[in-house]
């Protein structure tokens, strides 16, 4: 089954893997390196090594996770050098994610939207310059458009300065497309919850950003075409439109009343503010809401959808929703007793099952194993600690508020959780669809009694 | 795949099931009925429908959650009507589960420790005889040792009269072999946390209800012969050992200086408890250590242990170790690269996968429901809350000491779980197994981009 022959395989092995996480380690080096000079802090002296870490290991994999105040702590260089992190983060994380697509779509003999005119059975550097500069143009043309729509704003809807207005709306503009999280308020998007001209032009961003490369370029391509549509467009369109949906409605149910969020609002504004905190966990990171104010059973909402997170080869983390939404018609086949796997229409290949378990059982012992350890050597309950870890795991960067006094350990533990959540799932996926072998046996079958 | 012809699928679709949990059923109500008499509490007047209901579900589904102190609230016609309820759902859960095992292997033509003789493809009156006679031989030979055990301790070591010990015995027996967990001390087996020649016994006791029947009736008559063991009985003696092992290991290292636990034993006696304190949440539910004094972490541990569970067609709750087992080598063979999944020598079949996964899953979407539900109605945070749930949808009994403080829409989602969690898991991976269809055609297969 999708077995290839032997000598092809070692090439593509371990290499792509160890270049990516090289590569990430290598720009957050260097992001780290900037952050400490003096001129990127404000006043005197300049930040800590673990302070330059943490934020360059949170903006390269654009979570969106801080210790520090971002607004008050860096100075304008520092924001500069966040923002190219953040850019360099993002079109690399969508590029590596759509070449490694790419590769096992060739290696396996799938359609995808990029291969359907290839007929190599490998990713050369023809490719590499292809997806790159079609994801530089896509970003920049959402980002420059977003960055216009909240400069018009902040410019003529506040008092702020053209130029002002200018670089918060490049800024915010940037840092929504690339899911990153990071913004130039200390109260992040909360002193604009009822302001629709800035909260939906950068939820429109994070959510086009959230559907990834493949996705964005079929719809522009066949928009008018849905029964062309890939398997993975298909998934994503529709898992977006229930969690934005799913999560709207549950988020202002559970906060309607909750003076510190919903209920500090005027009734009409409540949807609103709802619909963007749904936006938020997926995995964009701003809030507009004030976390930590929320309702606990908000918050396990939260875990949810940002476990979950949104399309693959975005720039948003999490497990994705299509390894969700293979789970689910798993789940839902057993269920109805039957053999074959179908969604929306297609068959899904076996293998995809146990790869599609395989992530999220792998992603569930990190979560775990990780929240043990940092409740081991903090004094926060269950629910805070799972929301953190959960949240830079999937590279969402939402806190309810304990990141910056958490002990250094396991401040450390968040920055491997980001570096991990943003290459491992991606990583690992395409590993499991490359790694496939032949056994030359088998053993006798046997089936236990499970349930 | 496991197709049969259609004419036979009807009778075994949905009857099995709905009549076993309608005998669940009339059994908790006629212990509720029971329950709800005067005579059976304490004092004047009868227990309310709400504390009736509650322990007789927890008694029939061999929980042990409380929400009245079962020495002080009931009387001692109370107690014996407990008993009965522990006996009759103990040995009622091992039948059904292992007739339901046995069906699924007559209909599936697998190799099992009942089937090696039989040539039908059903199963018949004379198999649920067969069954539960040797059912009912086991757990009252198992019963008769442990209560005498237990008697001469209470008897000789503690100021007890001989009938007094005897009661005690016989009570305490019964409870850990059915992993039932109620006690006759409102503290549970606090008492004894320093006396081996109590908590043992019961340990031993408890750890045998939950291999299972199967695996009993294979390790009394092939001991000698591991080799033969069928791939249930290898299952869960390695991860009966595996979880007690490391569950020993990890709770004694988590609370070795905690004055509320371990902490206030002497050294050498820390191991002993800590080794019970392991016994316990797979899924006996009686402590020997104040749960509430736990670090949080270590009720994560235990939410972990509960949640698996114990074997298929044992005493114990859960999701069983076969079916995590199933989970992990699928894991396994997916980093290994590997095509067939192997355990413990065999191959699993394919359909083996998906019923582990879906179990695993609902099971998942159960407890993480009814978390945020009772989240959202009492006060308490997660980690207490999902401790309770996971109890409960375990049929564990633990609990970090908030039970009967709970609203009571709380306590009937408790009663609820518990039930579901009895019966659930074992109907599901039986129906599964019986339930798959032959498909008439099939789709297009094609692979979304996970991870
Ligand atoms: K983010
Ligand atoms: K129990």
């Amino acid at each position: 089954m999708n077995s290839r022959p032997r000598p092809l395989r070692p090439r593509y092995r371990s290499h792509p893997a160890a270049i990516i996480a090289a590569s990430f380690a290598a720009v957050i080096a260097a992001g780290t390196g900037l952050l400490m000079l003096p001129i990127a802090k404000e006043g005197p002296g300049g930040a800590t090594f673990l302070e330059a870490l943490f934020t360059a290991t949170s903006a390269v994999c654009v979570t969106g996770h801080i210790i520090v105040d971002t607004p008050v702590f860096w100075a304008p260089f520092g924001h500069a050098i966040i923002l190219l992190l953040i850019q360099i983060g993002g079109i690399g994380v969508m590029s590596i994610a759509t070449l490694l697509g790419l590769l096992v779509a060739r290696r396996l003999g799938l359609r995808t939207r990029l291969t359907a005119v290839s007929e190599t059975h490998t990713v050369g550097l023809g490719d590499v310059r292809r997806v790159i500069t079609r994801v530089v143009l896509i970003a920049l043309v959402v980002e420059t458009v977003v960055a216009l729509l909240l400069t018009a704003r902040w410019w003529l809807g506040y008092d702020y300065g053209f130029a002002h207005a200018l670089w918060h709306g490049v800024f915010h503009a940037v840092s929504s497309f690339n899911n990153a999280g990071f913004a130039l308020y200390s109260d992040s998007l909360m002193g604009f919850v009822a302001d629709p001209w800035i909260t939906l032009p950068i939820s429109g961003a994070v959510i086009l950003g959230g559907l990834g490369f493949s996705v964005i370029l079929e719809l522009l391509r066949r928009y008018r075409l849905p029964r062309l549509w890939t398997l993975t467009t298909t998934t994503v369109l529709v898992g977006t439109g229930v969690l934005l949906i799913g999560g709207t409605v549950a988020i202002t149910a559970l906060e309607w009343d909750n003076p510190g969020t919903l209920g500090a609002l005027e009734p009409q504004e409540r949807l609103l503010a709802g619909f963007v905190a749904a936006v938020m966990p997926r995995t964009a990171g701003f809030n507009n809401l004030d976390i930590s104010a929320m309702h606990p059973t908000t918050w396990l909402l939260h875990d949810v959808l940002m476990f979950i997170g949104a399309g693959p080869a975005s720039t948003a983390g999490g497990l994705k929703i299509t390894t969700f939404a293979v789970l689910f018609f798993i789940v839902l086949t057993e269920l109805r007793g039957g053999t074959a796997v179908n969604m929306f229409g297609k068959r899904l290949p076996r293998s995809v099952h146990r790869e599609a378990i395989t992530i999220a059982l792998v992603s569930v012992a990190l979560v775990v194993a990780s929240t043990a350890f940092i409740m081991l050597i903090s004094d926060h309950g269950l629910d805070r600690i799972l929301f953190e870890v959960i949240s830079a795991f999937a590279t969402v960067g939402l806190s309810t508020g304990i990141t910056a006094s958490l002990p250094e350990a396991a401040q450390a533990v968040l920055i491997l959780l980001m570096f991990i959540g943003r290459l491992g799932p991606v990583a690992l996926g395409s590993a499991l669809a490359l790694r496939r072998e032949q056994r030359l046996y088998e053993l006798p079958k046997e089936r236990p009694v499970i349930g």
